[in-house]
C-alpha cells in the first residue's frame, strides 16, 4: 500500500481524514501564499493554484528522497459576492469578516490537488458549499470572537463548533464545508489513482 | 446558571453540544420508542412526539428530586419517498438501507423538544436536511458495513465518518445531519427560555 501525505497543517483536515479510519501522515508544505494572492484574484483558480503549489513543494522533498506516496493537498477560502474573505489576523479582522457574513450567504470553496511522488500524474480540482449565515449581533459577534475559534480560520468561524449556532443552513459538499471535499477525492483516487479509500 | 440536561444517548448529540462549548449533563429517557413508531406514520410528527415524550421522562424525575433545569431532547429519523427508515437492527438490514439510499436523496429529520423542569413550558420543533447520496457499488456498502459505523444510526450512516465519502452534497442545516439542530435550538432558547447559549 502506497503512503497517503496530507500536505495541511488543518486540523479540520486531518481529522476529518481521521473519522473516515484513512491512513495518513502529515508533511506540511512550505509555499508563499501571500505571493499567489497577490497575483491571482480569481477564487477558484487562486484555490487550486496553492493545492497545486503545496503538493509539489511536498513532492519535490520526498523525491530526493526517493520514497513513494500519494500527496494532498487543499486550501479553502471563502468568497463573498466576488471578494475573497481569508483568515483574519486579529480580533478586528475576524469582528469585520463575521460582521460580513451575518445574514448573508457566502461560498466556501475548496481547492485540492492530488500527486504521486513517482510519476508525473497531477489531478486538481474544488468543491464549494454555500453557506446562509443567520442575522448575529454585533454583541453575539463578540461573544464568539472570545472563544478564538477565529483563529486560523477562512472566514474567522468554524462550522463544526461554537458558529454551529449561526448557520442555518448549507447548500453542497458536508466535509468540503469542514476543509477537504472528501467525495470528490474518493472520486479522483479511484479513477486517476486506482485507489479505493474503502480498502486500506 | 440553570444546569442544561441532554436527554439522550446519541454519542454525535453530545459531541455536537461539547465542541459548541456548552456545558450540559446527560440524562437517559426510558421511553417505549416502539410504541410510537406503531401508532405515527408522519415522520414529522413521530420525532417531535418522541422528542417530547424523552423530556417528559426525564422532566418527572427530576421534579421528583426538585432539581430545576433545562431538558433538551431529540430524534432522529431518516425520510425516503414518504416512507421512515430507522436504524438497522443488523448487517442485512444496514445494507437494504444503504441500498435504498445510494443514488438518491433523502430527508433527514430531527424533532427536538425543551422544557424546564419548574414550569409547564415545552417547546417542540423540527429541523431537516436533504442528503445526497452518491451510486455506491454493492462492494462498497458491503465494505462500508465492515466499519460498523452503521450501528445506532438513522439510515445506518455517519456523515461525519466514512460515509462522508458518499455524500455528494447536503441542502439544509449542518448540525442537524449530525443530530441536532443547533442554530434551531439556540433561537428556541433565546426566545422562550431567556437562556443565550453563547454566554454560558
Amino acid at each position: 500500500m502506497k503512503k497517503i501525505i496530507l500536505a495541511s497543517r488543518s486540523v479540520d483536515r486531518s481529522e476529518l481524514l481521521k473519522r473516515a479510519k484513512i491512513p495518513f501522515e502529515i508533511i506540511f508544505s512550505n509555499i508563499e501564499e501571500e505571493y499567489y494572492k497577490r497575483i491571482i484574484s480569481n477564487p477558484y483558480q487562486l484555490v487550486k493554484e496553492l493545492a497545486k503549489a503545496k503538493v509539489l513543494d511536498v513532492k519535490q522533498r520526498l523525491f530526493q528522497k526517493k520514497e513513494d506516496a500519494l500527496i494532498i493537498a487543499a486550501d479553502t477560502i471563502v468568497e463573498l459576492k466576488g471578494k475573497i474573505l481569508g483568515k483574519a489576523n486579529n480580533k478586528e479582522q475576524a469582528f469585520q469578516i463575521l460582521n460580513k457574513l451575518s445574514n448573508n450567504s457566502h461560498n466556501l470553496i475548496t481547492g485540492f490537488a492530488i500527486t504521486d511522488v513517482i510519476g508525473p500524474k497531477l489531478v486538481c480540482g474544488y468543491d464549494q458549499t454555500i453557506v446562509y449565515f443567520s442575522n448575529i449581533t454585533e454583541r453575539e459577534i463578540n461573544q464568539y470572537i472570545e472563544s478564538d475559534e477565529w483563529m486560523g480560520r477562512a472566514g474567522a468561524y468554524s462550522i463544526r463548533d461554537k458558529a454551529a449556532l449561526f448557520i442555518d443552513s448549507i447548500e453542497g459538499s458536508f466535509s468540503n464545508v469542514i476543509g477537504l471535499p472528501l467525495n470528490k477525492i474518493f472520486k479522483v483516487l479511484k479513477k486517476e489513482f486506482n485507489l479505493n479509500l474503502l480498502e486500506l
